[in-house]
């Protein structure tokens, strides 16, 4: 009844290139800090289970079947086609991929082909930053060549994303930091620093945020769920307010990703804000038979014209069809529910479906 | 089955006295900061279609028409028969009317003709202490008729309510300031002021609390939802904690407005502290279709006696109907599926809906 | 169709040995500081309604009848035979039991025998830390004294707990306080101290923490819902995230209690965590019709190899049979819809009840 004919997949990764075992397959399951406990598997979570319904018929195989089972078929596939078979099957027509991650991952002109999809760039701001600075000799030539590379990287990339979040934190002064600070700290930074050393000094990462500001492209701030052992409490939303207030009108839209567990308060920063959209990212593929809970309490304060589809997915296809058919069945239920409840019209359910999962999406990075 | 036959919305605002355009009427479907985004509109939310869906019925339209239909219907009515029609059809048989908003706003005398409804006054702390300071020459004469404004106050306000938390945020020291501090916190304040100059400073919001709860009338806080841009994190009522305790025994009742998305926190609190009460105003308009969601959560700590029902409207009595509506639809949902299920009994679920719907706002106001 | 053939309750503490009135009842029902309010009873709470819907039927009663009712029927069969029926109708096969709470409380022995059941004793650290302090001359002998008193107590507790959360709050720093740090702190306290003077210093408690992950034993820490004007955000477990992280990989397992509101907190801990577990202890008994929504919410992120059962029950058997009931009710209801939606299978959806029930505390505490 209510359905979504295509969907942008507004934050995602690439996939591994090579033939996975149980091990490797299972570790992307999760984003814990070392092995599962003894005794426990990573296929016991909810991703694991969604992985398990929604994957094996796609390969050929019955829904639910066992992992050893599934990872056998994938393999006698290869990672080539089983990929395309996945990507194909999520149903998703567009791919923004942020080739920030490490790792042997498709980029976005191989997600496209694989996917039969459209597929385009997302810059990640701090990798920028520190390939910027394995190649620049002193303070002043670091400073000049990010300007020169964040500004040629707007050009092609369909927007930017951060991870000060998880460097740092989300506490960060909202104003942008001034012209001496910024050479004192990327002074400090690049002298004891080795070549590949990431960044998290708070006053560069704040400079970064604010040169990508300018650049007009839409801005992706990481925030709630994120890497495995982070203090989550300092990467909740709310502590965007100030910068978010500091960014007003400049021409400029923030998109908060993820959220979870502070998806309320995404949600209500896109309500104050008119350049201020969130999505919920790897929420629903972590959350699995609960994502539409979980998508339910994001509708309760967001307008319906500042959220938006992503998946979140990194590493395995498999991740992008359980992030795009837990959204679509969600959304489906969800809508479907209050429809049945004469809370809103089948019309507007239909037309906000739409909107969230791919025209929100298409109006804010200038998509056609 | 589990029906609610009076309804004292304990917090609201008055309705506007002007004919309202479709972009005024849509500013106050929000609380954001500015226009809605390009490309977005405010009705796109669940207020927005929660009052396309309770309201039109009331003005003799289809629910779910389209706002511009609405909106002709309105005008053609005009202001006072549709403000008369909608707050007839709310079903709400008492207002507590926070006269303490700018606006050209009906008081609670024209809320009680409107509605065919009894009406009451609460007094906001900050806007009577600005107003005396617009009047008062010195320090001691502002401190003097503080104390004496508010005294009079509480000879006809139902109660007393404070924005501290939207001021300056609810991390407030708990015990009551000293003369001095209060002093020198009025005189630092009336030396910078021009009239009409917001109070913000802790010192003087802290006294205006004391004072307020010397008194004895029920005092209201402001945490959690409010004004747009407001640093969420920093209006959670688990920061009145210090305050609950160091008032409690004195005679008189705290009740935490609005909560959510704390609205854990503040039922938590509401067992905790046998003066304290919460409820949870603008949250079920601001959240529609999602309100029995809501309303579950905070029945899930909070004794039943320490609950009360309020719309939090303010401007359109479209949303004194949705706060109406969306409540007793919700409660009757949430404790009639509790009873479906045996885990209430049906006649424990009507004392329950009755004493949260206005039994338990008699007894704290002292409505006869 | 998903059925917990045993229980392990991994935290709870034993019943009053005394015949009880309605008020004393009353107050073993809620948290809170002092009576409840004039006008209102616990016995208007979720666990007042969910006691009376699932205990009077094993008293012979039927289902919500009046508390006065209840009361005289549990007087008239005399608290041990009352104690026996509730406890033996719980469906609990284990009880782990925190012995240090003051009161006239049944220990692991009697609750073996009362319920038919298999008992063990979790050793509180803090009254450990305590008595000894009540036995020891100087701070040698009682850092001594300390140290032997762990270790004794490790051979035969089945875990250690700690209410370093209540006592302080869990924003404690993560690495073990230096030799001199921890005699100037205990130096401190015995001066100060009286006989019974609670432990509350931020060294020692830390201490503490410290010397119990070295005996081995699983380590429960108290967060999230506890004692009744606590300020309930400095209880938050996301604080013990670096404390989590020093601990990894020394062979010590923690198991974070309660949580909530903060169970996703908790949740997104035993994720990121191999050694960390976590439990919904008194939520659900606190929550009771929202049971089966809080188990949800915890069923979020934590891997389902990480999840435990307990009450949390203190005082009243009947807190242990709500918990016990609420638990099997609500898993059933939850698992059997995702198995209805086809989200889950239904063997997985039963092995999962297994873990969560029984087998995982099994695993973690070396039950046979």
């Amino acid at each position: 009844m209510i359905e979504t004919l295509s969907l942008v997949d507004q934050y995602c990764h690439g996939v591994l290139r090579t033939e996975l075992g149980l091990g490797t397959f299972e570790a992307h399951l999760a984003r814990g800090e070392g092995q599962p406990a003894a005794g426990t598997t990573f296929f016991d979570t909810q991703t694991g289970f969604a992985v398990r319904r929604w994957c094996p018929p796609l390969l050929g195989l019955e829904p639910h079947c066992p992992p050893a089972r599934y990872l056998a078929r994938r393999r006698e596939l290869g990672v080539l086609e089983s990929g395309r078979r996945l990507l194909r099957g999520s149903g998703i027509t567009t791919y923004l991929v942020d080739t920030g991650l490490p790792g042997d991952l498709t980029g976005p002109g191989e997600m496209a082909s694989a996917g039969g999809a459209d597929a385009h760039e997302i810059v990640r701001l701090e990798l920028l930053a520190e390939q910027v600075a394995d190649t620049s000799g002193t303070v002043e030539s670091f400073l000049a060549n990010l300007a020169e590379s964040v500004h040629a990287a707007a050009a092609n990339a369909v927007a930017f994303t951060s991870v000060a979040g998880a460097r740092h934190g989300l506490a960060l002064a909202p104003e942008p930091p001034g012209p001496g600070e910024v050479r004192g700290a990327a002074g400090r930074w690049l002298t004891g620093r080795r070549v590949g050393g990431t960044l998290s000094d708070p006053v560069l990462l704040r400079h970064l945020l604010w040169i990508a500001v300018a650049s007009g492209r839409p801005l992706q701030l990481h925030a709630g769920l994120g890497e495995g052992g982070l203090r989550i409490d300092r990467t909740d939303p709310a502590l965007l307010t100030d910068f978010a207030r500091a960014t007003a009108g400049l021409g400029t839209d923030l998109v908060l990703l993820h959220g979870y567990p502070y998806h309320r308060h995404a949600a209500h920063l896109t309500g104050a804000f008119p350049h201020v959209y969130a999505d919920l990212g790897t929420a629903l593929v972590r959350t699995g038979a609960r994502a539409s809970a979980v998508l339910s309490e994001i509708l309760e304060l967001a307008p319906f014209g500042k959220l938006l589809f992503s998946s979140g997915a990194h590493g395995l296809p498999e991740l992008h069809v359980v992030g795009a058919r837990l959204f679509r069945e969600s959304l489906a239920r969800v809508l479907g529910t209050w429809v049945a409840e004469d809370a809103w019209s089948l019309a507007d359910a239909q037309r906000v479906a739409g909107l969230i999962a791919a025209g929100n999406a298409r109006r804010v990075y200038g998509l056609e």
